[in-house]
């Protein structure tokens, strides 16, 4: 079977399709993502001071990120849907350079996996987080989102390598 | 004023709000974004010859980003919503490393800019690649997800340095 | 101009894209659509006399076409969004052979036209008849959907021919 | 029991409601629908020329139809949300008269079958070709759009017969 | 443990998440709300004479109710996709003071209940009502909104008892 | 005209429908409303002592009312979609008896107005609430959600008067 044979979510005269994943066995999966918004160092301090008493840029971007997680269906034209059974974001300050990390662990006891869940609520968290300081900070962008791990399924445990991009 | 004061999706006591902007003109807006997703050579060979007959990825990634443009709204909890007049997106194989580049474009005629909405049919539209491309290639990666530039409403123009991020 | 050229939802280089409307004056637009699902004569007795006192099929059926005219841009990916000012959706039984004939009438002001949101409203309506009644006639069939009429735009008015399909 | 009260859609009151199947086992769904939309023979011609090189219109009404199955239960009111396994969309150019032929293959393991998701599929894949070409041919219309066959649950398989509609 | 720690949608850093559910039993699950919205003798005299003849208030709020209970998981951010085998929606007029009650009954067979499905069927319904009448009655308000009964799960039965709010 | 002609979410034939707003001028639209939901005094406290360090109910509950508030016209049948230009929700603790009392307001420019809108984020709002206390507190219950004031349109200024339910 050649690569190209393996690019499922196509037909073989190349059309697209929802892969029929009927016949595959209900395992628990989970999946964790991560990625980052790079700013300026004035603007992370901006949301620091806001956790610290008012304005919790943090806490809107984690209400956004655990909803994206549950309409990735909906954004995504050929996956799946499926009931996930939780969910968890967490968003980190870091320094040099000045950024969010947002970390998103999923789980559901399905068919097909959750790895699209987990980044679609960290893309979906950044997102908010640019949404919320844009008025002081366009120049933020987003960087190093990928698949940290997955677990479950036919395909088994996947990690993601040191070497990794 | 500082810039706390700044991060204007909160009130004086820091709750947040779907900040009013009643009173601003209406004017055009537009929004260009960028972003990429790099991936294995092998991977964006698998997608380049599906383009040329069968396998249409980087068709069914177009009409995920457009359409989640629509619906920017629904998913960052503080965006206002707005009635698009004009979307395109598109999608460019690159090498060095191996990776597709997503543009984007959206306009509007409203009283808020379109930047989130940009901003999300880049995201969306990556994302899909990675969902189409997940069974061969999952160390796949998202970076330099930012905004180009903007026109329109009180702020104006405003352009990527070249020493953004 | 060519025809192909005038499938304006791609571009030059044949990619999808929601065309730029933005330049387009407002103005009061208007569509009436119609089509019809036959049935088995013994459905459409069902269906009528469950008007007269219980069951009300075709009050579902209108109240489901009418939400699905707010919902048209999220279900064709190149439509769109616009506030439509005014629905109203009529569902008749007919006989020989035993059917509802539905009419759909949707006005908006805005820069495009509403002929999605009126054909959308006749599909739904159709849909929801069949839903309710397949239990006893799984053989319907719907047909004669299309547009009747539109008003405004650039194109102005527009009536179907007595020689339409 | 009479027909009247096989319409379960509905209590002894006459009253709408979601019929309870959480007593039915749970088995593999599968239904198959059908539909085509009729145009001018040069609409057609515009779509197949423009499959060859650019101009994808089949593409994007296959997503389309695709998208729609999964968000069946918002459109139609009494329709129960389930978890489809896999869905296949045909989309065929045929002539005498100029058409395109669309065909449906939804699959589930549930309580409920899935011929209205097929339905949905068929009706928003046609939709979606109309919206693409309507600025050439508004006379377009729809018609032969019903179910073909269905198989799991209480009823088992039916097919739809040769004298059907 | 203390109470504050049974509030189970935080972890122990107090950041919101969706609670894993994966390890509890698939049980039967069910949840009876109910709620009522008070009026103007002459707004329910409206509704009630609506309903022998046309304008049917009721029904359509029935309708909205039912759907409101598939989209509960899009409303309440931390609430978990479920799939629902059944719902029931009664609207009833009373009198001293003029009002409408309603009760919702939802079934479902999964990890988690559905108390807050049957309270946002019981929500929506009554909003429902509120905007249909609002043109002769600014004035209605809602009331007594509360669960009644819930069955399954864990926890098991839970009744309200009589001294209830 | 009588009262129940005023009804004007019916046509003469009593058949649903959403009223044509089209000839109406855009003016500002704002509207205000409350509620509350009544819980044990423990309850309450838990909630309390969690804003000032970790579970922050009110904040989640915040985001998830200025969300509804953007889907009204999805959820209520008949409701006109608008663009919203303001939004805030203010959710404070009481005492006798314990309870978090809503306030919603709502701005827009359009030709319809935004009543419903503010009822629904006061519904979602304390819907929320009740969905992260369940676990402690099943007996709470919502009560006094109604409409304050409304400003804009034909119809002007209405204020509740001191004698409202």
């Amino acid at each position: 079977m050649s690569d190209l044979d393996r690019l499922n979510h196509f037909n073989v005269l190349g059309e697209a399709r929802m892969v029929d994943v009927g016949e595959k066995a209900v395992t628990i999966r989970a999946a964790w993502a991560v990625g980052e918004i790079v700013m300026a160092a004035a603007t992370l301090e901006c949301i620091e001071s806001g956790r610290m008493g008012k304005g919790d840029v943090l806490g809107v971007a984690r209400i956004a990120a655990i909803q994206a997680t549950k309409r990735t269906w909906e954004l995504i034209p050929l996956a799946h849907p499926l009931l996930l059974t939780g969910v968890e974001v967490e968003l980190m300050p870091a320094h040099d350079p000045a950024r969010i990390v947002c970390h998103a662990e999923v789980r559901c006891a399905g068919q097909t996996g959750v790895e699209m869940e987990a980044l679609t609520a960290v893309s979906v968290g950044l997102l908010t987080i640019y949404d919320m300081c844009k008025a002081i900070d366009r120049g933020m962008s987003m960087r190093n989102i990928g698949l940290l791990r997955k677990e479950g399924g036919e395909s088994g445990l996947w990690e993601r390598g040191p070497s990794s991009a």
